[in-house]
């Protein structure tokens, strides 16, 4: 397998790095994805940090045996517990990690004010006092370490009343003490993103940084001259009809499981 | 792009042939397909042969400059109307068609009596003529061309009161005549198995010609030394949980969109 066909390593605790996996996969289409969920430790974001430490090394030692050419940890926690001990063990990898996009909660906010939603892990980490000490000055960071919502996210409970509930609880005394952005700090939040918005209101800037991730990934990777060149193969489905109202696509994805790239009008 | 990573091609005068691609997918999921589906000129076994021959042979052309290795006529009436005179075009491409299960109905029926659901294209074809004359002293063949089912399919009404209605006047008089073998002779109708099934109860056979036509496929790419030998490139994922209930995998299909290759309890 050449360098640009092999694939990007990505893991998390969960289901959390789904969100940055979905991120990279519409980001660069043609490149090929290794997920590790650590399902059997899940949560990392309660325990020390040389246990998520020593499984972080383990899953990227498996990810590189693989053949992963980029690493990504996808975990808020893992990040701030690993990423510099794994850039240490493997110095040739090119390795993106997470932090709470403070940076960009910054930019957003105008009343000066940004809600950090995290881990206790993330909270308690160097990685995390740092970015605190260089954003100090300009803003007023709001915490919160969310007990509980990362289990409710991998119980599907996306959006019921305990999950809107449990956020309202969060969210709100933010909103009150003024805070107009807030920054998912920990890859599972963004699949509660609909109803942090619902909670907030139009006029709040929410801030998920896996689109930023993926497009990190895709500078590295051109950099090191390792993007994939080729698409990936796929199957493709023309029609000749239209397919406006999507009926079609619908219809293929109930009869074949999956949706097919689809090509409509093509009248021949 | 060498022979055999090449496309299957297959088209349909709209979603029936995706019941044909459904089987190929199992069947042979290192190939790739190329569908084409006739929307703009749906439905077909109610237009004359010479119109059918025609779209036809376009369609032929277009997934042979796509670079088809091989194709699939998924359309009872196509092939009917077109599949002698596309072999006549194309004498050095395989070229698979379908045609009425007549065969296995008459292995599988006790009581000689086989129900043939098809389009009207169909009945009138020379083709079905001959497999009457070859079967008919075997067995008694009860005929409906099924008028507006491929219409109900296409619009998604796979289960609803309506198509039940029309199901029930098609089906009952087969049975009360004896039937106790139904062919579906339209790949539309595998769609509607479950509601047949429903109707005709246990006893009775249901023949979808699609696995037969996949494995014919995989014999003639197989002769001709052209089955993929690579596996398609994919993204995999690995939890170190079990998934016994499936929850990851759902899951994983909602944020995604897709459902991805799960390998659980994968402990490191």
């Amino acid at each position: 397998m050449s360098q640009t066909s092999q694939p990007i390593g990505i893991f998390d605790s969960g289901i959390g790095g789904l969100s940055v996996a979905y991120a990279i996969l519409h980001q660069l289409p043609a490149e090929l994805l290794l997920y590790f969920g650590d399902t059997a430790h899940i949560p990392y974001g309660t325990k020390p940090a040389s246990t998520i430490r020593r499984y972080s090394e383990n899953i990227c030692r498996f990810l590189l045996d693989q053949g992963c050419k980029l690493i990504v940890v996808a975990c808020n926690t893992a990040s701030a517990a690993a990423l510099n001990h794994l850039r240490h063990l493997w110095p040739d990898v090119p390795i993106v990690g997470m932090e709470p996009a403070v940076k960009p909660g910054a930019l957003a906010t105008r009343t000066g004010k940004v809600g950090v939603l995290a881990t206790a892990g993330t909270f308690k980490s160097q990685r995390y006092a740092s970015l605190m000490h260089r954003f100090a000055k300009e803003v007023e960071l709001l915490e919160n370490p969310c007990l509980g919502l990362v289990e409710r996210i991998e119980a599907g409970q996306l959006d019921g009343p305990e999950t809107e509930q449990l956020l309202r609880s969060i969210i709100n005394p933010m909103l009150a003490a003024g805070a107009d952005a807030f920054v998912l700090g920990c890859t599972h939040y963004p699949f509660v993103q609909p109803l942090i918005e619902k909670i907030a209101g139009p006029d709040i800037a929410i801030i998920n940084p896996a689109p930023a991730v993926a497009r990190q990934v895709e500078r590295l990777l051109h950099e090191s001259g390792q993007l994939s060149m080729e698409p990936l193969p796929h199957h493709r489905f023309f029609i000749s009809g239209k397919d406006e109202d999507g009926h079609f696509k619908r219809m293929a994805k109930t009869l074949l499981g999956f949706s097919p790239e689809l090509i409509s009008g093509h009248l021949i």
